[in-house]
């Protein structure tokens, strides 16, 4: 008896390939070693393993880390997951929240966002590229769950329609011309993050940021070393992402809380 | 008028200071240059301002950041919010997700898992170290919402009451000695992750690994960076955290599936 | 029968106590746990080991690393071993090099730089802090190997008394106005080192450069992690320096080649 | 007229490019453009540009690092400068010292430590692998002052010829079984250094340190980011080496301390 798949599943031979099909709607799949059909697919099940060829596979359902990684289509550099993680801990990005993002890019951190968030929470995402509007969509298709998405294709530093946002991140080449907009969003206490990949970059935004009412919480970079797993040889990978880009957070003040900070 | 404070707040000078306030019940709050009463405060509102002394203060929402790193009593070493966004995103721990820990230690990373599943997921976890359970009742106390937690002050090793967990995370000294238990209360596909501090325990874990039937997707050590925010000097701190632990990371494969693979 | 001792010695106790002992002259070393004579030390001899009220220790020869380390005084920030090898390496400084370098600082740099070179090198060091110049001298004057060191308290930007150097190392607040003097001091080919804390700093060397003659080799930072040294426990430090400074290095054109340069 | 060119140039376009060119009896070289003469080469000097078919070129003594990085044959792993840089510090190799080394491998630590003793040091290196004693001739031949180096095509294992070295470093599979006859070729108080690229290794290496009369002073790792040097768009390259290998650093004491050492 066919077991039900997932809508979305990973065929992994857990080395390099890594591939993530959308199962509805497909009849057959290609892998390195020959094809399977998705009746095989789910009589196998996900956790179950197969081979083709002698070469072994195994399916995974395919969660919010492989869709980023291996299942959109990147037209822009991502958000990776190092960094993702640890923006949705300081963005305080959980259940029911109301958050912002500019630029939406690929749509990976969107989707990420919009997981995190959940059915009682919404993602308000800016773009201004329209020739990314495509890519977007069909990236944030999987899952009936990203109706919590809400994509604008405008420039954010042209205003932003919401207000009272729980958090806002900017991923755009001069976050610093957004902080007007960005600010008049969100909550009282509200958070800001932002990446930038240029200590340039960084400073620029560190000297705006003194003419909106935020306080800055911590600006850092975050290093991801894998190691292989041979128990007999356990050793850091020869190499690494040496750079993704610098991390900033900081929190909405009042108004007034600002203006009085002025008068020092 | 008074606005509603929330009941976690946190008061900040924006330097060292940091404190987090249960308002609940709590009339005046001590700091460094002198105290404050909640009414004061419930005056002032989130995001506001305030001075006594000269020195200022700023009143901000406790987000789940601020509550693990200084609203929870430490008894035992905390998970890192580096690791912990990692994780939470490796394990695929969203809205609606059941999932499992062991051992609790002071609970910031149940804390974090419980806010990320909301109140349609569920977080069990074990502890064994009985003296703990007063210190993880505390901390998990203060918001309705951890009543999606569930606090077992038994070894892992012992057993585990749930089964079809999506996803489950070890944090004991011996994880090698839960990954029977942990294997038969994960779904087939569901996700392992583990943290060690020492390289000898993760060369024991991937030895041990090997039993069961596991497919191991990555072993990784992350690192946090903080720079300094002064626009005109922007460089790294001086002093950084240099290690916390190695994570790893796999996916529960059918039983079959790894008898399969065992015939090689 | 008494060994002889070297100049400077160092007694350890191999974990945090170290401590750089100059012989000649002294009688007696007080302890932590209590004092013992030059005359026992030279009886006990390098390598040896002595203990004074059930603590024990170790006397070694006094190295280098040991020297810059816990011998000198520091009156400045040190340039740390992880940078000052690498420098070592970068620009070439071995036995019969003539190199120089500002400012002095403490001395560090300058006395490794001193070893490298040897009785057949060189090393003109300049700083304009004349308050530094007694440490500098104290701290440099254990061996007389230093005799090949000169040393200039003047502004290295006010120029350089030397010319058909090998190399020069700067590490001084702001190295684009010491460009000029360096160049000429320079010999075609010769290499050129600059250690600055901050990413402000390096954009504006980085700007300044393109008016000289110079080609720019690499740009780094370096990170060292401790570890550890239970074997069945082998883990990094808690902590390590997070940020000492960002390097440069580049080389010296003829002048003519730079010129052509211009035209594009 | 003809300047006289060194032995060994570097020729780069200072992008991807660099090679290097051993002169004497050269007549021509192939760049990626065309070719260029010696005698060319010789009137251009160091330092020198020139430009074939549009593209320039750098004339520039080949350096130390030059010919370990690309002047030398890589028939196995090298160490890489920034462990080698410190490598020399910790080991205190400078003008005049005796050390010992084994496994010699491609010979680029061998050169770089024979240019740091100098003609008055000495540098004893041990290759058990007979077939590259080929490749470490070809690599040490370029210049005279490398007739401080003496080869022994011999596991270090089966003993040593020495015996009061300076130092002694140790680039072999298992160092554990180098221990005894490193231990006895060193002096009192002489330094051990130890690249290992496992953890495994390491732990067997501290285990083994046990049984001999050393003390460890230090394990560490070395990390090296490289920097895009664009003055307006300063960050680190994308991508960077993880894992080179784990150092240790140990000093031999008397045997008769170790003995001491035992009774505990």
């Amino acid at each position: 008896m066919a077991r039900s798949l997932p809508n979305e599943i990973i065929i992994t031979d857990n080395r390099k390939f890594r591939r993530v099909v959308r199962t509805p709607g497909a009849d057959f799949v290609n892998l390195p070693s020959g094809s399977v059909s998705i009746r095989q697919l789910a009589e196998i099940g996900v956790g179950g393993m197969f081979a083709i060829n002698g070469k072994r596979y195994y399916v995974l359902e395919c969660d919010t880390y492989d869709l980023v990684m291996k299942g959109i289509r990147r037209d822009t550099q991502i958000i990776y997951p190092k960094d993702a993680g640890y923006i949705l801990l300081r963005l305080d990005v959980f259940p029911g929240k109301r958050v912002g993002e500019a630029g939406t890019g690929s749509g990976g951190l969107t989707l990420i966002m919009a997981r995190a968030v959940g059915r009682s929470g919404r993602v308000y995402t800016y773009e201004k590229n329209l020739s990314l509007a495509g890519t977007i969509r069909k990236n944030l298709a999987p899952a009936e769950e990203f109706e919590n998405v809400c994509l604008y294709n405008t420039p954010v530093e042209e205003g932003i329609n919401e207000s009272g946002l729980d958090a806002f991140f900017l991923d755009v080449r001069d976050p610093a011309e957004a902080l007007g907009p960005v600010y008049n969003a969100l909550k009282p206490g509200g958070h800001l993050g932002v990446l930038v990949p240029t200590s340039n970059q960084m400073t620029r935004l560190l000297w705006a940021l003194r003419d909106y009412p935020f306080i800055i919480t911590e600006a850092v970079e975050i290093f991801l070393r894998t190691y292989k797993t041979n128990p007999s040889r356990f050793r850091p990978e020869d190499r690494m992402v040496g750079h993704t880009g610098y991390l900033l957070f900081a929190r909405a003040l009042q108004d007034t809380a600002h203006a009085e900070s002025e008068q020092e």
